[in-house]
């Protein structure tokens, strides 16, 4: 003892808390992998020619109280006031337990997508609860699992409806009604694909000249309109209506299903997710059940397993972009579960008496607003509204905008003349009045009987929320211990590693998460004035800066709120390039075979032709094929799609040509953020010659998956870039998403996360990715083949895994593998991507030595069963990998299988008295989508309930 | 639809989330029950006589997001400075990971103690690893789960040397440099006891003079001694040696065990425990192995399962309040646990490395402090020390502390004319300057060499924390990841209900639990000036001022910080009355015997004889034993301790006859406010007859348990007991804790729960209580014998099933019964108390009918199954009551009792899907007790790690 440990520092955020392996962990770990320092594998992994010149310096790397100070410092400079602006967002009273237990609880966020069914079935519920959600309060027969925000989600059911119109006009008329933001992302998403929007007043509609027309349903200044016969001419004209709806409005007022519209779009935030300036928040699609095929997103849906037990998964997946690629019906990929869950979970909070007494308050509040204004004098329109009014001021927009400000509230300024005011159920008594100050009135002596102004012929009629999980017993006991055992039934990172191949599932620290819930960063209006959002201001500009230096570009577009969003945002800034240079013929994309789904589908959307290019043996470019295309298409050749490292782990030596010969060609080069883990601090896309990039900053920069969202998909682009990257939503050109900043609430996480790590701290792990990944590969080596290594036989941060030969020699599948892997109490990894019938394997920094080793031993224990089933020891149907994955219930029927209990439920990996035991064996999915259901099967069917 | 819900309030929080039944099921209940109303059962359950006149009536409940409103003004009125006032609280830096994951997480925070083992494996191991934590860092062989605060531990060590040694001198001799309030409570703690405390200079201790003594370590001011030779001469007087140690200190200093010391108690606070205005934090206790039997609290110990396997349980209960009644070790019985699970994981997280480290720190900045002080004149004293320093400034001592204000800081006022100051970890260079500042110096031009001043004598030379958990790898994701095992292998609320009778097990809903995290709760220091913790004080006082209308008293102490401790000052308060009336000589204590055990013990503290009083059969006092016992001991009577209603679950109608005749002897009567959730709203103790009562706010106001404390103990008084409460730690007399508030930071919690519910929600609370325990016993009835009703045949709020005839029928034991009910979902009701051989069954209202249902389903086929060994249709021996529980394991290896998988697995009430299943057998409580072990076993032992 004494006083030898001067140097250890016990708040070292980067090497005690984010890198998994412990510094003893990677001296054992290099000797396995045959290198002696970190920095000879790195130096044989990463080409020198591709190195970054200078080590990223980001100053002295804060610890986490550090953080959490200057972070408190930060929320400190937004202010936050009361904001009735509307637009589509509201203040919303999130239930605290629903806080608690979902929002903060890492069994919920840090969840992946629900792809393996098995492991998902808790979120999976949760999910399909929001979709019967919205399909009730809509009218509709099938909803999506939740897309990005209202506006992208107008601009889907755009798309949708040209997809499903048999009208073959090339116009889409929009409400001019419609929130501002909708329309702008609209008219971007139209622009390129050559749709003409037309936007007006309904009453001039011209059903003949269109595909399809959105109504917004209250219109953004509060109007009401009964939408059955312009949707009855629509339908006459053989175009689609889409209505974009607030759900709490269809609390009380007829459905978009009883008006024969075709489509339902809008937010579900005011449903329990705060306000974040802006999201994430789930947004809604429903739509008949004719055109579920055409819908994008995902749909959660009921099949059977293994056993012929009810059990969740994805449906129809064969509609996206992962399989579709450019024929999908989206290039939508990450949408927003974690908080379409929390809003499914507010109705199953409320029910459906609460949704409608929480509406009919935020009603009869506004009502009440209304008639002291109007007492006062004043012109208030429309005559019936739900929760918003517009009222005409003159010249005194501004005054009373300011008063308001000095009464602690945010109103809307509408066109010069008016004030917008949209009541939410926070509003109280003391709001009203405070309004009424604003206009210059003290308290009114008004009448406090409940009044209406709703159309009469505009009241619901019809019931909704009849399932059984809506009448739940309310009581807070039961609604946490459903929560509970709801996040039992999944396997998320707060178990197990997720080796996720391309998602880069590391660590989501409590310091990151924490400040995401401070009411400075949650309720605060994407459009209150910029001086109210100080803080938000610094927090963006640094993060900005630092995603700079670390990509190697000069600027950053926070606006895109998804990875496929920022593919998308990139590729429009190219386009808007080439045609401000006159060369906007240019629509041809090259995109080599392997690249992510998402990667064509995102150029359609832009309106290019997507042109493959070959990768060789070692999933590398084929630089032969790419100079061939290149020039093929030189006069058109509109830019190339890349990813760096390639989607197959490996650092391509070539990627300097790939981008020399774009260059050459007239294109530029947009290269995919996705794998940028492996190259933070060590590369940057920038210097290679990307001319933009996306970043995922729910894999590389610590935002957790939520279960398939929230996500960020933020741009970096170089100079000549910058005028083309995506405008303000409401005062700009060329908005991608609702809100400015997309969803600028998860950015404290990033933030955080580079301000803990500091340059070094950062570069450390991409260092050690490498190295997990690695570590992996060697392991397996022998047992497995691993496809595609550098040139001195080293893997990036991930590693692809042969499993094909086992088909033949076994009939052992990748999927036998991956259900084999729950038994063993893990995650599978990504399944037959790139490559078809293998497992890509990214361990991520995050991971210990201890993890990866129990992943290894069970991905050896498992090449053991398909060695016995290769040498006839077992039975090629009859054994575990064909039986996978075991759940309790197998423990307790009669055992009929020709191995034990033992070798079934535990394989080597799995945790004895910790065992995740997966609800469901192996679901059937072709029975899912033949028998689609996609709403809540009756209680009965709820196996939980005690007998 | 329509209008039709306006009545219909969805924020009321009292009728939609704390109280279980909704209307429609409370309906059902009623009609099972067999009465019309809820009215009509309170009428038949709860005895005119003794029903209060005024309802409740606090004004308008506040919905959840109204309450976080005014818990956020309210905690905005506290003004959080850096305190480095020291007495043993300190600033300190919760991980984050352990802050969400343990803290804030209510599968950690809603456990009860670990009395049934099988369902605690969890908390079990985590409270191991902090005893082992403890052992370690005080040299001492055996530590306790934690006591409840450094001067409470101080006096249990007091006593307990008392206990032990074998001087038979009645003096103790207390160092003068222990803090104030551990000298405070330790006098208090003497006087009744008749130990004359002596403090002084430990150079004038006489060993001979004293049955021991204690030394604060580092002294109060900073002094640092070894004791060594101190000891050796108590020893040789046949003295025990106390020290209380400050567990960061001991991270450098040489150890109270290789100094010789008896015993340690100390607080491990700063181990990341906020400072939450004074509590709660876990205090420790350790000593030698022979002393282990005389230790006060629970220790945790490792014993073996029915299998042989090794399985954690509570050691040594037979010394404890609950067995030993007034002879017990102390009357201690809820601690700290959930603090101590924390400081536990602080040391996990941390390792001996990080703590070394972080001492260093602390004492490092502590060094360049004082060199800057001492630099421009000022003499510091000691002059060596380890985190705390003395300066004399003569007259400016107002003035200096007024300047460390305006610089953020609190010091402490030493004497009259010195300046205490004491860094913590979250010292920065920036603190030091600020410090130095407030003395009237520019920032120094100090040399930042690190340098020492320790006594080299004092370094510590042994190792601690060697135990393979202290070297964990430390990364988040593995931490997170073994918090969340841990929890898993418990039941506690957030599953399932937990029926124990006189625990009150309800919600503790997040709403009431956010604010303890806040910061303007959380990190501010017990001896701040009161202009900085008005919030605190105007919560207090409205919180107070509710207790005394529920309660009828009229006055409130919050001091005592659990419900012995409760006792204990109520019992002090009466002495002290008596005392003050010339009647000090009353000592004669009338107790029933079906009182809790904490009640004698209480009693015996204050020095009071034990006088027990009969009860009739069911289950109430027997008057005339009553009587004739006030009559002969009517000179001598100091009081009547009793409990209302009764331990029986009984409103006894006699309960003014009782109060009467007590008063009529010159006695005062002390009520139990144990089942205070019984009365709530209809009945009050102070109108009874009750002179004063303690609450249990961890009972009936919602602070939850946190597998073993934190609780508070407030004590309501009559007007003429208020000059006998507690008075200041610091500044007053007759001090039972050691902050003036005990464990404020739990008091937002109560707090928000009377806000929340209102009057008429806290009554309906209370009628709802006695619903839902009538609705158990009428189902069960015919089944099982419940023992023990009301006049018209009504249980108050928990009912006693006797399952006593069980045993000789079919051999089967209240014990089997119990674990078998684990197989079903169930922590066990209330064993075996207060009538052996029975279960005691408390629902409170906050459980759905459908949880009572699977409550109800799982006993009457337990009735069953005793039914089926009745018959001899089953073995005595091998049947599901006796091999209960069933684990995993017990479905994997070969199933050889003659009852299926099936029966034995998933009895009625077992969820499925959603199953919990305890981690070990039935543990073999006697093998632990014989084979002692209280600190961590070899790493190899755990179970866990995969294979």
């Amino acid at each position: 003892m004494g006083y030898d440990a001067i140097d250890y520092l016990p708040y070292d955020f980067a090497n005690r808390r984010h890198i998994g392996p412990s510094p003893a962990e990677m001296a054992k770990m290099l000797a396995v992998v045959g290198v002696s320092t970190l920095d000879d594998l790195i130096a044989q992994t990463v080409p020198e020619n591709i190195r970054q010149e200078e080590p990223l310096d980001f100053g002295k790397a804060l610890s986490e109280r550090e953080l959490l100070h200057h972070m408190r410092e930060t929320a400190s400079q937004n202010e936050v006031l009361t904001s009735l602006i509307g637009m589509g967002y509201h203040g919303t009273v999130t239930p605290p337990a629903i806080q608690r237990n979902i929002f903060e609880n890492p069994a919920w966020y840090t969840a992946y997508t629900p792809y393996q069914p098995e492991i998902s079935q808790g979120r999976l519920e949760a999910l399909l609860n929001y979709q019967t959600m919205v399909s009730d309060l809509t009218g509709l027969e099938i909803a999506n699992a939740s897309l990005l925000d209202e506006a992208t989600a107008c601009a889907e059911a755009m798309t949708m409806a040209q997809r499903v119109a048999k009208s073959k006009a090339t116009a889409f008329f929009v409400d001019e009604n419609c929130h501002p933001q909708n329309i702008s992302v609209m008219k971007t998403r139209a622009a390129p694909l050559g749709i003409e929007v037309i936007v007006g007043d309904v009453a001039d509609l011209d059903p003949d000249a269109v595909f399809g027309a959105i109504f917004q349903y209250p219109g953004t200044y509060g109007h009401l309109r009964d939408f059955t016969d312009d949707i009855a001419r629509l339908h006459d004209a053989k175009a689609i209506a889409v209505m974009s709806a607030d759900p709490m409005a269809l609390c009380l007022l007829k459905e978009p299903g009883a008006m024969g519209a075709d489509i339902a779009v809008g937010s579900t935030q005011r449903f329990g997710i705060p306000l974040g300036y802006g999201g994430p928040h789930a947004a809604y699609m429903a739509t008949r059940d004719d055109y579920k095929r055409a819908m994008p997103g995902r749909i959660v849906g009921i099949s059977i397993d293994s056993h012929g037990n009810k059990a969740y998964r994805l449906a129809l997946q064969t509609r996206e972009q992962h399989i579709r690629r450019e024929k999908a019906t989206s290039n939508v990929c990450t949408a927003q579960a974690l908080l379409a869950v929390m809003a499914g979970f507010y109705a199953v909070f409320h029910g459906p008496k609460g949704l409608r007494a929480i509406a009919q308050r935020i009603h009869r509040k506004t009502v009440r607003l209304a008639k002291g204004l109007e007492a006062a004098g004043f012109n208030v329109e429309p005559e019936a509204y739900f929760d918003t009014i517009t009222v005409d001021v003159g010249l005194l927009q501004r005054g009373v905008l300011q008063a308001a400000v000095r009464e602690g509230l945010n109103l809307r300024a509408v066109g010069k003349t008016k004030i917008g005011i949209t009541l939410d159920e926070r509003a109280r008594p003391a709001t009203i009045e405070a309004v009424w100050r604003a206009f210059g009135l003290v308290k009114a002596d008004d009448d406090l009987t409940p009044e209406y102004r709703l159309p009469d012929g505009l009241i619901r009629t019809s019931d909704y929320l009849q399932h059984d999980v809506f009448h739940m017993n309310r009581a807070e006991t039961e609604m946490m211990r459903y929560m509970r055992r709801l996040a039992d039934r999944d396997l998320a990172l707060d178990r197990a590693m997720i080796p996720l191949g391309s998602c880069t599932m590391k660590l989501n620290s409590a310091a990151e998460m924490m400040p995401v819930s401070w009411r400075e960063f949650a309720d605060i209006h994407p459009y209150v004035p910029d001086d109210q959002v100080r803080g938000y201001h610094a927090l963006i500009g640094d993060l900005n800066a630092k995603l700079c230096t670390i990509t190697g570009y000069d600027a950053i577009s926070m606006q895109p709120n998804s990875g496929a969003q920022g593919e998308y945002a990139g590729l429009l800034a190219i386009a808007g390039y080439h045609k401000a240079n006159g060369q906007g013929h240019r629509n041809i994309c090259l995109i080599p075979v392997n690249a992510h789904g998402t990667n064509p589908a995102s150029a359609q959307m832009v309106g290019w032709k997507v042109v493959p290019v070959k990768c060789d043996d070692n999933g590398s470019i084929d630089l032969d094929d790419f100079r061939a295309k290149a020039e093929q298409h030189s006069e058109n050749l509109a830019g190339t799609m890349i990813t760096y490292p390639s989607t197959h782990g490996v650092f391509e030596g070539t990627v300097k040509d790939v981008c020399a010969i774009t260059h050459e060609h007239g294109g530029q080069v947009y290269i995919d953020g996705a794998n940028m883990n492996a190259m933070v601090g060590l590369s940057r896309p920038g210097d290679l010659g990307g001319d933009v990039s996306h970043l995922n900053l729910h894999k590389t920069f610590c935002i957790p998956h939520g279960g398939g969202g929230p996500g960020m998909g933020p741009i970096g682009v170089k100079a000549h870039l910058i005028p083309h990257l995506p405008g303000d939503p409401v005062s700009g050109d060329g908005a991608v998403s609702a809100a400015p900043f997309g969803s600028p609430s998860l950015l404290p996480i990033s933030w955080a996360y580079c301000l803990m790590m500091g340059g070094e701290g950062l570069t450390q792990a991409t260092r050690v990715a490498i190295l997990n990944a690695n570590y992996i590969a060697t392991r397996l080596e022998g047992a497995f083949d691993v496809l595609y290594r550098g040139e001195k036989g080293r893997v990036a941060h991930e590693c692809i895994l042969d499993v094909r030969p086992f088909e033949k020699t076994a009939g052992v599948t990748v999927e036998d593998i991956a259900k084999r892997l729950v038994d063993a109490g893990f995650h599978a990894p990504t399944m037959s991507w790139p490559v078809a019938g293998t497992l890509m394997v990214e361990p991520t920094e995050s991971e210990t030595q201890a993890e990866l080793d129990r992943f290894c031993d069970a991905m050896l224990a498992i090449r053991e069963e398909i060695r016995a089933i290769e040498t006839g020891e077992m039975d090629r149907e009859a054994n575990p990998l064909k039986l996978a994955p075991h759940t309790m219930e197998d423990l307790v029927r009669d055992w009929d299988r020709p191995y034990s209990r033992e070798q079934g439920c535990f394989p080597p990996g799995a945790f004895r008295v910790d065992k995740y035991w997966p609800p469901v064996n192996r679901v059937d999915n072709a029975y899912g989508d033949r028998h689609l259901v996609c709403t809540c099967p009756p209680m009965e069917d709820y196996a939980e309930a005690a007998e």
